[in-house]
């Protein structure tokens, strides 16, 4: 979408399932576009979300499975939450997008999340990525690390998760739990590196959100509120909805994917802190309004910055 | 209760816990009722529950655990959620009733769920199969399909997932996830022989859930609203339901139980619709009237039509 | 922080953390305080908790485990949650504490307890077991029995679980589920027995709850309501808790951090209960309550009885 009106950059972030990550030969154009384009294409593709109701396969943890199940229904989309490796990997087959979520990790979850990654690749089925918690945890760390090169369309995660993923800060200094200790400012650049690296759009989710993908400048998201913090699985909920549009959207529209779901993230979590500023009644009411928002919310109340 | 009223059916809905399903070798005699007196056989059933405070075993998914345990406690009975095979089976002899739900299922649950129905059924206790999601998924359409046949007392599912366990839908044309494809009144029929084979009642959930066990007509439940499909794991909370009101009443009165199910969430959903539309706050109005709903509401809210 | 203005017990609640549990050769001093001491304690607990943010690595069941996750972060608290056995005994060597709640335990999982807590005491973390569902349950019984003697700081448990933990109720008579059978009244006096056994605090949940440590009298904290015990997890949370009060003043605290926890559930949930009565509202209140219970609020509203 944001693509198809620029430059004509699909050539340049085409998938490339079958090869291994390698440096790009050479320099690529850069796509350009303006922010009341990237509020449009984000509007778009939530109507198209909830015309299509993507069929969403999550791998993702216990602890958020339920905010992330409403949260995607919420939306628009139909979550599919699976455990096996054989499950996972049929399904992978079937569905429109994936999600595959670490923030539990066990070995069994870890070979399903392998297999169906595989599975998903060759059926050009698109999925996110999100790293929660890697850094102090080892398997989970390992495994990211692992998948972040099987051609994830979007990587989620804070600011501290990224950096490990990116190789700048290692296990022994990484995260506490899924809290972030980096700013998500300091990440930014080093989002940009890893998506040139991964051909993933890569979200480092904060304050600020900031979105990169190869030959684009990276936007901020300044939607949002303090009070996501407090309520878990928030991040993974992001990450979620990421899949979702990615399942409507399709890989190449990654950038426009994690770009939505920031928005729609932020707006959401705005409106909802405009009703209700304590957590337990604010997760309810963040359900409630990724129920009610429109594309054309998005266009009224997106803030974005694009960077450099 | 309701078969105390008419035309003394037990004999013909006895347990048969220890022999291969078989065809019935002759016709029994229909039962006959009223509408009035289904909702009264509810409105005692709840009556029932609350008294007894029935334990009721959850082998169950992760996604919807948490509502389901909150479901349970709201309505009136003592959830026990247990993982593992041997905790698993040695509940199922102390419990009064037990819920199987497969929603993410992997090969350590299904191995704990063929242990604690065998259990179950060596202890006369009866159970709650719930198919949550089969159909594309393999492992758990396997495990329903042969569940089936080890004498539920109760069958819950929406309309695909019945029409995969009748073997009308093949799992490759079956649910996405657990969004059910398939009308609920096209599965009212093949429920209904369903019925007949595995001598479970079996409900069909959706706009309109249909109620069906051997020898007696199908009863459509028209209580319901279309926001209880927008919060993930009620249709699960719905089958845990049922194994309550197992748990209180016992297998012979599983026609009971599963319409008392039926009634008691389409009426509680109704009330928490009357209240708040958004998904995230209907979640909690759900559990709140769960815990309000009293017997005589069943009577006065009921919509029950007895069909041919 | 009691201890430090009492009679200089802090040589007499040692860790001994590398030695099997025997008993203690000489009779000790007897801990003295008042109630306004312990009120004032936990109210400066609750600030400490604030200021470090601890971070509490949790390995516990997966129906409570979003309750838990939002209760910890809502009191200011930092969760990671863990599953793999590699994780959790890394995680272990970084966390300000750990919580061990048996309450889905599975094979997998008691594995991973045992080297987390064998590491969490090699690291000197204290870490708070929460022996969920003892009793009519095997495997989660025979590891509390087993973890109960490695030091855990603080043991929670109702009732019934209290009673199975001191060997006085047996696996065949115990719990139904995690629903107490017992007085909590009835197993103060156990509670005592196995506080002086295991050197842990013992808390026995329920309407009362009564918190022990050898050579202190036994605390009566009177705060809480009914629709605690309506809402699954609440248990769990407060075991959550006191593991989080342990994070923030450390193991020779494991008093005032189970007591802490005991007045803040409590206050946070007669507070909740004053807004609402009806379970699904009241979880989401719960968690409000514990948003913005403050220390003062604690010193104001805790209502402790300092026994014999």
């Amino acid at each position: 979408m944001l693509q198809e009106e620029d430059n004509k950059p699909e050539a340049e972030v085409d998938d490339e399932e079958d090869v291994i990550i390698r440096p790009r030969k050479a320099p690529v154009p850069q796509m350009q576009f303006k922010a009341a384009d990237v509020l449009k294409a984000a509007a778009t593709g939530l109507d198209m979300l909830r015309a299509k109701k993507p069929l969403v396969s999550c791998l993702t943890n216990y602890v958020s499975a339920p905010l992330v199940a409403d949260g995607l229904l919420a939306l628009g989309a139909s979550p599919a939450m699976v455990a096996e490796s054989g499950e996972a990997t049929q399904i992978a087959t079937t569905c429109d997008a994936m999600l595959v979520n670490v923030g539990t990790l066990d070995r069994a979850q870890a070979e399903a999340m392998r297999a169906a990654v595989a599975r998903a690749n060759q059926s050009s089925h698109p999925w996110a990525l999100d790293p929660a918690g890697v850094g102090a945890l080892p398997l989970r760390t390992y495994l990211a690390r692992e998948l972040m090169r099987r051609f994830p369309a979007v990587i989620r995660g804070n600011a501290s998760e990224i950096l490990v993923l990116a190789g700048i800060v290692g296990a022994e200094t990484g995260g506490r739990g899924v809290d972030s200790l980096a700013k998500s400012e300091d990440a930014a650049a080093e989002a940009k590196r890893l998506s040139e690296v991964t051909h993933a759009a890569v979200v480092v989710s904060g304050e600020v959100d900031y979105v990169c993908v190869e030959n684009a400048p990276i936007v901020a998201v300044q939607n949002g509120v303090a009070e996501m913090a407090r309520v878990a699985g928030t991040g993974c909920l992001q990450g979620a909805l990421a899949a979702a549009f990615l399942g409507a959207l399709g890989s190449k529209e990654r950038f426009v994917s994690a770009l939505a779901a920031a928005l729609v993230c932020g707006i959401a979590g705005e409106r909802a802190a405009a009703k209700v500023k304590t957590p337990g009644s604010f997760r309810a009411a963040l359900v409630d309004q990724l129920d009610l928002i429109k594309g054309a919310d998005i266009v009224k109340s997106g803030k974005i910055e694009i960077l450099k």
